[in-house]
């Protein structure tokens, strides 16, 4: 493992993987050699280009996508912030166990692999309006986690999560990150009050730590949980292996957030799945810079939306790397 | 067959079957009961309940989806209106059958079958700047085999077209059907001048065959490809069997545009596969009150967007048909 503290990770981050401009530039003249006409296929053109960089040939595949479900309790639950209470959250990782969630359905019709961690459930993070969230110790460990979450044989990688009141995290992440106010939204759907709750836990948070807003790691350990700690760590693991990643909706995006506010680049080998229904995603996306693939109103979380855009992304690879050239076919290439 | 002349088509369409309103109120109560907050998986829900009620069950399912491209030629071509040569329609036809083209991959990436139905293409329609494009005969003929088409084991159907000159053919349809101008757009990639050509020939057909323009079958024969008549006929049989469909891009709504025209709710059983970069294809959606499920910018036709769009049903109906219920999970279900 290579690091043991925030400090560590902050140096990995500091020393990411380029893709293989090579591969890129062979997939992009093969895309050119395809039989349609240029540029016909759309974005699933640029995208089957990316994945060539990053999995280093002109004719990338997804045959071993993987989705990891990273699950964690917060203390800041205890100021009514979620419809749903704290016990939810063990018993959808045993519903996951159990083959009955929807992710367990969308991994099954993408061909993905799912594996899901549970991070210290019994032990939930404390209030981030009152503490920090996690110790260093408890931030690392959950970054470590993540990071070695990925399998090493995976073409494709989706980090889902599932914690009851941790839209309400992931806001207070965006809030530290990036300023301003309303990144709380209705999460699993509470009511106006709820939602009040959630705003103002998101600015007692904000103001709690407001030594720390200028690092992002400490950001996320005083505000962040587990799960999104090892989000984080399961995007830069993938990173290390080049793998590419499917971000999933605003928590998923707000772990993201992280690692892009220590190192500009740090998200090139991700694409945003989706656009969710979370009220605060698509400002969240727009700070990274990002266009969804998908935009159905999804708000579930679990990696739902990402594990959706498997399939667009295996129709791009499937067209890109299986299509005849016009040479092949013998069609005429257009004026 | 059920239609000999466009009269008997005509009152085809006027006895349309309905969905199953028991299924979809079945399909309705169990989302209601699946293991995720209420709504959270978005437009999902809805899909998987529309698809319930045309398959006529409360947990449907997409094992057999049937892709179909019907491929014809067009007299407009004379006229300079696309990119590419007359000869490529034919060129492409035995691409598909080589399985070189982009929809045989998308087929084989979502699992469907994929037919191809060349409609003479050694005998073009006329070009309807000067002449009906077809007689009542050809486009009965076009109807028939469209109708046809579609497996009665299907459980859904996409429609997909291959045809140089054929967005000029839609844009012509499109300007009959609904006036105005603007409708040409720049197709497989033609110049401002290509353009102006496109502009000038649907002007032109519209003005010629200014007398038939309020009857949109009429409309269909004389300013219609025969593909676009077969994509016409075959939505009609799909609707028939009670078998959803995905719409493709511009041409096959133009021609799905035709069946709408005459009947108000004969697209009840489809959806929007895709916003296409084709100009006018989101002015065409919005007469037809369709939003697209997915916005990726192709505009190669094939019924290549819609393809990409059944791995979306395939989520819904995944997540839909296989979740368990909070009652078989033990989840507390919220607040």
């Amino acid at each position: 493992m290579p690091f043991q503290s925030l400090a560590e990770f902050r140096h990995l981050l500091s020393r990411l993987p380029a893709p293989d401009a090579a591969a890129a530039e062979a997939a992009r003249a093969r895309n050119a050699q395809l039989t349609k006409p240029p540029g016909a296929l759309g974005r699933l053109e640029e995208l089957a280009i990316w994945l060539g960089g990053w999995q280093g040939t002109d004719r990338p595949q997804i045959t071993q996508p993987q989705i990891v479900i990273f699950a964690g309790n917060h203390g800041v639950t205890a100021r009514g912030v979620s419809a749903f209470p704290a016990e939810v959250t063990a018993q959808m990782v045993a519903n996951f166990a159990h083959g009955g969630a929807a992710i367990n359905q969308l991994a099954r019709a993408f061909g993905a692999t799912l594996d899901v961690h549970a991070l210290e459930l019994d032990r939930p993070t404390a209030d981030f309006t009152e503490h920090s969230a996690m110790t260093e110790a408890d931030c690392v460990a959950a970054l470590r986690t993540g990071f070695a979450a990925v399998d090493t044989k995976a073409d494709l990688f989706v980090a889902g999560e599932m914690g009851i009141g941790n839209t309400t995290v992931a806001a207070a992440l965006a809030a530290a990150l990036y300023g301003g106010i309303g990144w709380a939204g209705r999460g699993t759907g509470v009511d106006d009050a709820g939602l009040a709750r959630k705003e103002a836990a998101v600015a007692a948070g904000v103001a709690r730590h407001v030594a720390i807003l200028d690092d992002p790691l400490q950001v996320l350990a005083c505000l962040g949980g587990r799960e999104l700690a090892a989000i984080a760590g399961a995007i830069a693991g993938a990173r290390m292996l080049r793998i590419p990643v499917i971000l999933d909706g605003f928590i998923a995006c707000s772990a993201a957030a992280v690692l892009a506010k220590v190192v500009p680049g740090a998200l090139d080998h991700c694409v945003a799945g989706h656009l969710s229904a979370e009220g605060a995603h698509c400002r969240l996306l727009e700070k990274l810079g990002m266009e969804p693939l998908l935009s159905l109103g999804l708000r579930l979380g679990e990696g739902s939306g990402a594990a959706l855009a498997i399939g667009v992304l295996k129709g791009a690879v499937a067209c890109h790397s299986g299509m005849a050239t016009f040479a092949e076919a013998g069609v005429a290439a257009g004026a």
